[in-house]
């Protein structure tokens, strides 16, 4: 597998940063991960969109235009010759001497096998613990998930999949995915602060019925379904929040209408692409 | 100058990780950062004593004993024969496939020139701004500074020399230094919790009328003196707090006296250590 690191193809295998990259030395950098799928990739204006935007939060200057963006990871994708996969492109601080100032960034292209079910029948059932906690700049893809990496001890010992972020009472995000619930009107309810901007939970937000604010912890033990969505797992129903139930404990029938709706933008976005 | 990577010595520009590293790929790993004086290093065993606390806490294995780390450390010191200089001590993620779970940590020592005066007089005066922030592990030194980096372009936009955070109304700590403040009794206090333990704050902590406690920002208004301490600064006046002074907005003398401490405490660990 080939990756594009700072100007150059070469070899995964071969493709290092030097250890004073400030990635290394202070966990500095942002990124952005998306699919290819059929030889499409999907949603990509979104995601470099976003990329930029992470970037710019983070005042890492990105060294190529989007357009040269998508030729590389065409270019990638040719060399490579996967039909599906997951492309991650990672922009870091950049060699820094004195390990604090941010330097020239270094641009890294990844391909990565991704197999995920092109037509799945019914969102997944997924159980969750929750935890205080907020992202340093939420809004920026940033490579800080040192919360994310720890936690993932907490759910192997709680036999939990995931894990929701909450504090000051309101729920936000998880560490890679959206969250929802279905409210006791019927409404879908994605928290809209504090949060990374989902390009999967754009597409929800374009479907009628499904709109941002304010979720509460309280929000969700009269909630009627709870979901997450993510560009791998697109919609997954949280069935048992911290051991309890949520509603009746299966998955929701909106999760799954839900889910129906995406698959067909996924095929739309494909159809008008390739 | 030459490093240690992961079982051997090498020249600084080729060492090299892969871009599979969670360091790169999820800002996870931990360090240690001290002095090595008139080739004394300085309190080395509370500084390995800690890059262990912070890797167990970050659940990643030390493939070293401390005392072959020391052997590794006085052999790279030898070999790049500097008297006075940074050690840095890394300890990351590892290769990770899924970019998720924790690998095979990689083990870092750098060297790095490092001048500081060997006989200040007076602490340094310095203004600061105050920023609402929690690390997220706090009593491990993980690399993830993401906060404090970004934070450089707010403290050069109001001519700040650092940042202090707090959340919730209680003081921590500046992103890479403990804090105290002179109250109107006289004593020294250090916030307790929430903040990395700092080795020249357990210096301080082991001289009469310096404390650990809570800190809240109302303390600081009513404050006689602030001061911070690290391994690199030794002790360093805080003379403004948001542009506002602290006490007469001059350096104070308890920060001068315990500096006077400090450098005494210095000469006797390396006379007692040479």
């Amino acid at each position: 597998m080939e990756v594009y690191l700072n100007d150059r193809f070469l070899q995964a295998e071969e493709a290092m940063l030097p250890v004073q990259d400030l990635s290394i030395q202070r966990g500095y950098g942002v990124f952005d991960f998306f699919r290819l799928q059929e030889g499409c990739l999907l949603y990509v204006e979104d995601h470099l969109a976003r990329f930029e935007k992470s970037a710019s939060l983070l005042r890492l200057p990105v060294p190529y235009s989007s357009v040269r963006i998508k030729e590389i990871i065409r270019e990638l994708t040719k060399r490579n010759g996967l039909q599906d996969a997951g492309i991650r492109l990672v922009l870091t601080g950049g060699y820094s001497a004195d390990a604090w100032q941010i330097g020239n960034p270094s641009f890294l292209v990844m391909q990565g096998d991704l197999h995920i079910d092109p037509k799945p029948v019914a969102p997944k059932a997924v159980r969750i613990i929750t935890h205080d906690f907020v992202r340093d700049i939420p809004e920026s893809k940033t490579i800080n998930y040192t919360m994310g990496v720890w936690l993932q001890q907490k759910m192997k010992e709680q036999e939990a999949d995931d894990v929701l972020y909450h504090h000051h009472g309101q729920v936000t995000e998880l560490p890679r995915c959206n969250f929802y619930i279905v409210n006791q009107d019927g409404l879908v309810v994605t928290p809209h602060q504090k949060i990374l901007h989902g390009i999967t939970r754009k597409r929800l937000l374009e479907i009628d019925g499904v709109y941002e604010g304010p979720v509460t912890v309280s929000d969700i033990r009269t909630a009627r379904e709870a979901f997450l969505t993510s560009s791998t797992k697109r919609i997954q129903s949280i069935v048992e929040i911290d051991g309890k139930p949520v509603g009746d404990g299966n998955p929701g029938p909106v999760a799954c209408a839900l889910l129906e709706e995406l698959l067909l933008k996924e095929r739309n976005y494909i159809k008008a692409h390739s």
